[in-house]
């Protein structure tokens, strides 16, 4: 699954096009257009065919939401574009649809642009634009298919605060159904990262760093929580509000005193712990290293010897030929080959010694400090 | 210990409702409120029933406090919000307990959000909402059992600088107490934190990493010394206080610029002990890579000479067949096995030098420095 | 093709030279000067022998773009420079084509430089130095051939919005020109980082490392969506525009509070992951280490031993001399070998003791943790 | 040493504590006040015993300075607080002695917090809290013994520019001695790293890595020099000063632009420098992963054909027994032998080949680059 | 060279030294001062032997600038400091030569410091005091020979822009001189480095390392460059200018809106190469991992077998003894050999699978994803 999803997304941006131009992809579907125009007192919500139609709601309803899904045709969001009075600048913005959330003024329109999650596809997400005028918003969607059916709901309900606003609160209103819709992707990204570290932790289970990323599991978090302190007690000195004297304000400066005390030594564990678990890891580095060179070693030492002995533990007949391991026949013969044995460890002891592996001589590596002056 | 917590908090946003609906959790305890007014000269305490008998309190007396613990009964909740006239938005934060700390103005209300540690979960923090309002301080928690009772023995024993203030004072003595209830909290964690760093100091006794962590753990709190040292010289500077007159000014500045000496030092040791570090890890690999080089080569000659030895030592009876490992019976037996091996060492190392492990031929490993020009 | 390209490009500025200098290099092309002189209803394009020939359509048309490909001539470059009225400092950086991006006002002109990729290189950037004055923009280019050639194409087709518009517009035309022609090289970027993550993932296959990056790539562009989305609302929240009531302001305000939980949450998993990346690789580290640990301390124990059994199958010959391994012919000769055999591997297992390998005594790793007072 | 001082400082802030309340620490010393009063012709030194005192001295003399070594007394504090007329808060803060430097402005007065280092123990510091009046200096210290002498000295040698200055030039020369007095703590420990550094260099010497740290070791510091040009220039540029002509800032601006061409060319090194000890780094792992791999084969398929060669050198006696080793006097014996050592390694090179360690065939580690399309 | 230079700089301020002193080092050359005055018809050049003939050139020439090579005489420092009203402070800054480039404005006067390479010895710098005046510049460098010698040479030279102008001019034409005397010092920091990146490059050719280190040094200087880009348009965005209609801004805000998504891009790109290195290094540690366990499973298993093959390979002579090797003559000795070795190697899988090295039960590393719910 992992693998599919490696294409990057292309960049819709064609260099060289006139600024403001409205081309399509043509694979995208096309505009279905539905209206919802509302008041204190009246909702009326209908599917529209021609652009043209829309005008003569804008009269009747204080309120009236035009919304579009699907860009696949240039014609239609052109004719919106000259209805609404739009800028081309904005109408290229909303059919490439790669466009970072983002808010532009053009004259009396506010144009805001935001990215909702699509329902079955939990990395991606498609394109919001919104358009807010005086008495209407219009938004254009990618696919049909969105977040915002609780709004649509309360509207058709008649809830109060929604029929009796304006346009700017139905924006709102649809912001905020865009922005919460990331919440329960957020929570299911939660549990894919609880899952892991449940997996990683068994396997790292009582280690110190397990036990160092249980004690940073708690500092980090606790170090946000008084930023947002830091923050809060700030906005309160600085706020100008009366329900605050001047008198009370000099406390709550200590307040913020001790918020940035906490702050200093939740950095210090920050930091000490960081430096804990490279300092583990540089150990550990280092023990691997002692327990390689023991093996090694060893192994350099004794391996030779016992090639050594397991020649003279071959079955050649001496008898059959002089050149057959004479040596097995020689009167120091057992003398002459533990000799041979001998001088082949003391070679390489020496050897060793010379690296610095075995202790006194030679480039050693460093580690006990200095003795103190 | 550390595994059952690693439940990631759910978000209790829930997309699509409608904004400042007072939804509450069903397993959260029943609201329990708890009234204390007071001024200069009285100081009444009442457990309250219905939200209703606070209404008389609030005029006889300068502050009055209500402390709700338990957000269990919508009713009561908006009972309250309809008293106070507080914001519905401000209610659903109320409610929903996972606000990070922040401060909201409403209209003639401060609507502050803060989060205390609790009693017997030292990572896990509960709700405060606190709102202040000209006569009144009304808290909400999540649960019974708080660190505000300091302040209330404070009320009770008439300490004057509290019981002659406004609302804004008890307000102000209520985020102190919370403030202050982190530090035992990070009494803990550095506890902790000492204890696990006293351990892998035995572990890493004396070596090189150690004596640098030792180090820098001089250096980065000099470090943030220094940077409250410099903030404080430039608020001398800005300040616009008579008490520092312009030509005492022009000093001043001479000590922030060697504070600001101080701090480059210090800036310069950091990178520099930083740097050490990673050249230290990796001398250490390399240094590893070399052991291990040693023992793969005289391993990866030996073994098959040593096999050569073994397949010329066993018993097998050239007598009972002929082809029962004649070479024992030839007259070029031995030298032709000592050749055989022969053959393969030097094959091996051949192999070796290919590699360029062993010095003069073919693709080496950089090291020695180039001659200088 | 990697390799060749390490050559750092050399600076241009010669330490010492009078500022304002016009030197160019010889190497360069010779400058080819091109114009386009337009308005609403004429358009002509004309290339240019003499500087001063340039003058007469400066009157003519509201705009006139003056090309230069090649900077090899000073000569051109400071006849230009006197028509124009350009600052030397300015023709200076024209002539050193190391500059960044950057806007200089001097007096009636501003001057711009950016620099565009070459077709055909896509890893380095010619300079592009353009100077806007109230009815010319006059570029300057290292060499033929550019991304400019959709804004030429546009004047040609008498597109209104770019004839009947000022210099200002042409200059952006060629701003925006210069900027989408980087979007198709970072496609081929994206292209070649998906090609190389492909092959690495199927190294990593199903690793928790791998599920690790691929959870990470999820959380980083959600948590740049969202610091876009908090950028917006504060953007909305800041702007002065009537189009927002102040009512509403308040739950924009709310779905603020929204986005900055949004961000606190995916700042605590990315934590959370990278922490968790450094606990598996310090576990494997750790196992890593273990592994090496059994395999040395049975290499370690065996060796010798195997060894020693080796001496005495050896096949000197006893009868040929005294010398010859007497130990053979012993009556407690076996046991005496087994015992030797049993003494070293005491011996052994104690020094593996005393290291802290093997258990109980001695330097123990840490790892454990304490229990719990 | 080093582990003696893993004492975390406890927090002295004690939660639920009315705020202002100065509550003593018991161990610490008495108090002990020393009086200096000056004037530009009289100096008198005296040490006080009863707070009272000190007020005649206010009077007569312009400034005074008055010293208190030793916070172990409630009383004499408070008496001192209510002398100067000191807030309760900042009284609280200088009997709670883990303050950050900070200053605060109570009234009439600074109350500046700075800290000291404590002559024999260079990792701790002392507080020194400073309150500055319109006519006195009233510092505090935890014990006796400071850098604040040579400032007396100047006082009693009659320096005209102390002798003749007010309180504040006081004040500033007593922060002044402060912060000279980190400079001789860190030579010490610029001299501690350089040993370490030393050391570690010695281990590294003439390695790929310890080049590169040369390297950065030159381009850090000049990363930090270049960043010192940029905001001198950027002040010289802001600077609102007569003295410098706006014809002459149009050059400024362009030394300014240099400067940043520098700042960007280091961050370029820099990068390229950390991303090449980076790949340094791995491509000593991947080395090292391919010396183990050599080792694992050569061993993995060598010791079981060894141990088979073992077997049949062992010396049981076929002729007690038919169970014994039959296979030493089969007429097909040795071949057998063979042939089964050789299907042993053909298995072993077959299961290698399926792991990817051998070439050709299976998962291969990723390495050449694709053939380019 | 590079263990040479590992001395720290000594800082030379000395704590408790009054403010303002001028205390020189006493090994600092001894003072040179060179004159040069000019106007826009004259040029003097004269070297100074007493402070006092300064005074007569000022008056003369529209601007004069002397400079003082060397530090080393405390009272030729002072009298310049009274002949040109230089305050203390600054003069104490002049001596002191590890000040970082700044500037301070002292009444009338600008005070500048900057650092110039020394020719010679390019890893250090000298410091350069100027003060410019009204009608003077004074610098003072610590020692002869400097990067200045163009600046003298235009002035000679009768270059215009230089002799018409004032000291300001004087003092850019100084700056500028230091600022570019840098540039080829990191041209040669930059051959260096690319000459160690050349080696490395060499030793990790074709490695998935090198080739991400390829990509990463292709976007690392465009997201540099895209930045750049950024900063120009916000700049023409808020730039005041009437060349650019409030029309076109609308336009270039597209334009600055393309940048910050082709930052955004470079950015995710990044993120997602820095992931993969570390997915790579961990997958390394992986394989490596797998390849010690076959090894040391294989090698564990084996030598005890081997080691009970050589016992019986020993040649002790049961016919001396019973207790020599009597196995080897019982009926069931061969097969009880086996057997021996059949149970230990039992005994090791079983031990491994434990460990959880050899697949179904026991402690397993995580790896392998859960299946999908």
């Amino acid at each position: 699954m992992a693998r599919e999803k490696r294409k990057r997304q292309r960049q819709s941006v064609v260099p060289g096009r006139s600024p403001g131009t409205v081309v399509v992809d043509p694979e995208a579907p096309k505009p279905r257009i539905r209206l919802m125009a509302y008041g204190p007192d009246a909702l009326v919500e209908e599917e529209i065919d021609h652009v043209a139609d829309i005008s003569r709601f804008l009269a009747q309803h204080p309120v009236t939401w035009v919304n579009v899904d699907g860009l696949g045709d240039a014609q239609t969001i052109q004719d919106l574009g000259q209805l609404f009075g739009l800028h081309p600048l904005a109408l290229e913005d909303v059919v490439n649809v790669t466009q970072r959330p983002k808010v532009e003024e053009y004259g009396q329109q506010l144009f805001i642009v935001v990215r909702m999650p699509i329902a079955d596809r939990s990395d991606e997400t498609e394109q919001l634009s919104l358009f807010l005028g005086k008495d209407f918003v219009l938004t254009f969607q990618e696919r049909e298919g969105d977040c915002l059916e609780p709004v649509r709901l309360r509207a058709r309900r008649g809830r109060p605060r929604l029929r009796n606003s304006q346009s700017d609160y139905l924006a709102y209103a649809l912001l905020d159904a865009v922005v919460d819709s990331y919440f329960p992707l957020l929570d299911r990204d939660g549990e894919q990262l609880t899952a892991l570290e449940n997996e990683i932790l068994t396997f790292a289970e009582g280690s110190v760093p397990s036990r160092l990323h249980d004690l940073k599991g708690t500092l980090a978090p606790r170090r946000r929580l008084m930023s947002s302190f830091r923050e809060m007690f700030a906005e309160l000195l600085r706020e100008d509000t009366p329900l605050i004297a001047d008198a009370t304000r000099v406390y709550l400066r200590d307040c913020y005193d001790h918020t940035l005390q906490l702050i200093d030594l939740l950095d210090m564990y920050r930091d000490t712990s960081a430096g804990l678990m490279d300092l583990y890891l540089s150990s550990l580095s280092n023990r691997m290293n002692e327990v390689m060179k023991v093996l090694t070693i060893t192994a350099t030492i004794f391996i030779p010897l016992t090639f050594i002995a397991g020649i003279y533990g071959m079955n050649f007949d001496p008898d059959r030929s002089p050149l057959n391991m004479p040596e097995l026949g020689w009167y120091w013969g057992y003398p002459f080959a533990m000799t041979l044995m001998g001088i082949v460890a003391v070679v390489m002891v020496f050897l060793f010694r010379r690296k610095g592996w075995l202790g006194s001589r030679g480039r050693k590596p460093p580690g006990k400090p200095p003795p103190p002056e």
